[in-house]
């Protein structure tokens, strides 16, 4: 099956920002496109990077830097079949979530993220295209009705889950253990709690602002 | 199965106080531990309900005032079979994943909330007794482990999402198709989208506050 993993490499994870530095911010995003890639890998795909400029990753790499709605349709169309967009932002995604994802029924198969965002997906429908602007995950169904295919969902937390605020952080400390979270907690981000839900810190001596 | 649906009706929810009245969170309360109990009912489940105090709600009743923890301790000690806790403000839950809970294999089957919390459990071990404190997800594995059952975990977005924070509220809005989700329709709450993760809003006219 065709998978795409999008990439941006343009000042990745900016509303991590007061968190870590753009370099680090940038190490993260590679981490976690690592740990994707790597799951993607143990259920036996080979996708595709989908990135903004030319990278090394191990797999075959599309280069296209327009934004991610216009660079997914491009390379989408005009395929004989069934595509899967999976975000490289994931960073809890393990191989049974994203097997579950892969061998699901449907015309259209959403795999909804935190904030109504739609993190992965699977079309079998050649004429379904994506819109990842706004509430996507309404837009991706309407999308999908609208071209007749039936839409099912991945009830997944492991998808559910992309790192774009600190507290997508706290997600991968408690339950990751790929790359991403090793890369976190060699910065020095750690897990803390006041009884309520938890959030992360970062020990002084390894912060990337002042170090 | 034994299934306990603890439900705390002292000044539930103040984590949405800048968003709804004490009376809005109430009934809001109410709305979601209405649909976890339809979601059990309907995949052949007649919970009951470990409230704070007596209340009506169509399943047998146990009422012990103490705080969370002991509470449910006290309800799971010296039963035979297992037993499952699932916590009344998962306002998208659905029967298709609690089933996954339930019929999941392990001595102790954990369903992770965001923020290192236990949404669901269902524990086939006598000894095993829960701690809710703090990053739960984590000491229920530690515990598991300490009385020697084999943890196992259930990925479900729709059991991760709990209603604490008024960007569950979206989550609800979302993806909920449930009492919980009219509920907030009718008290006015709207998603909206600045074209990052969506948040809610509420319209003025029907804000408890100033109605």
């Amino acid at each position: 099956m065709d998978v795409l993993v999008p990439y941006d490499t343009r000042d990745p994870k900016t509303r991590l920002g007061p968190f870590l530095t753009a370099a680090e911010r940038r190490s993260l995003a590679r981490a976690m496109l690592t740990d994707v890639l790597d799951s993607l890998s143990r259920v036996g795909v080979e996708p595709t990077v989908l990135a903004t400029e030319a990278v090394e990753a191990g797999v075959p790499v599309r280069v296209d830097d327009r934004p991610l709605t216009p660079a997914v349709n491009a390379a989408i169309a005009g395929r004989d079949g069934p595509v899967a967009v999976v975000m490289a932002d994931l960073g809890l995604a393990t191989p049974a979530a994203l097997e579950r994802l892969l061998t699901a029924e449907g015309g259209v198969v959403l795999a909804p993220g935190l904030g109504g965002g739609t993190n992965a997906l699977l079309a079998r429908h050649p004429e379904f295209r994506v819109d990842y602007h706004g509430v996507s995950y309404r837009d991706h169904r309407a999308a999908a009705r609208a071209v007749g295919a039936a839409v099912t969902t991945v009830d997944s937390f492991r998808l559910a889950v992309d790192v774009d605020d600190p507290a997508d952080l706290a997600e991968v400390l408690v339950h990751g253990d790929g790359e991403t979270a090793t890369h976190l907690r060699t910065l020095g981000v750690e897990v803390t709690t006041d009884g309520g839900r938890v959030a992360v810190t970062r020990s002084a001596e390894k912060s990337g602002e002042t170090g």
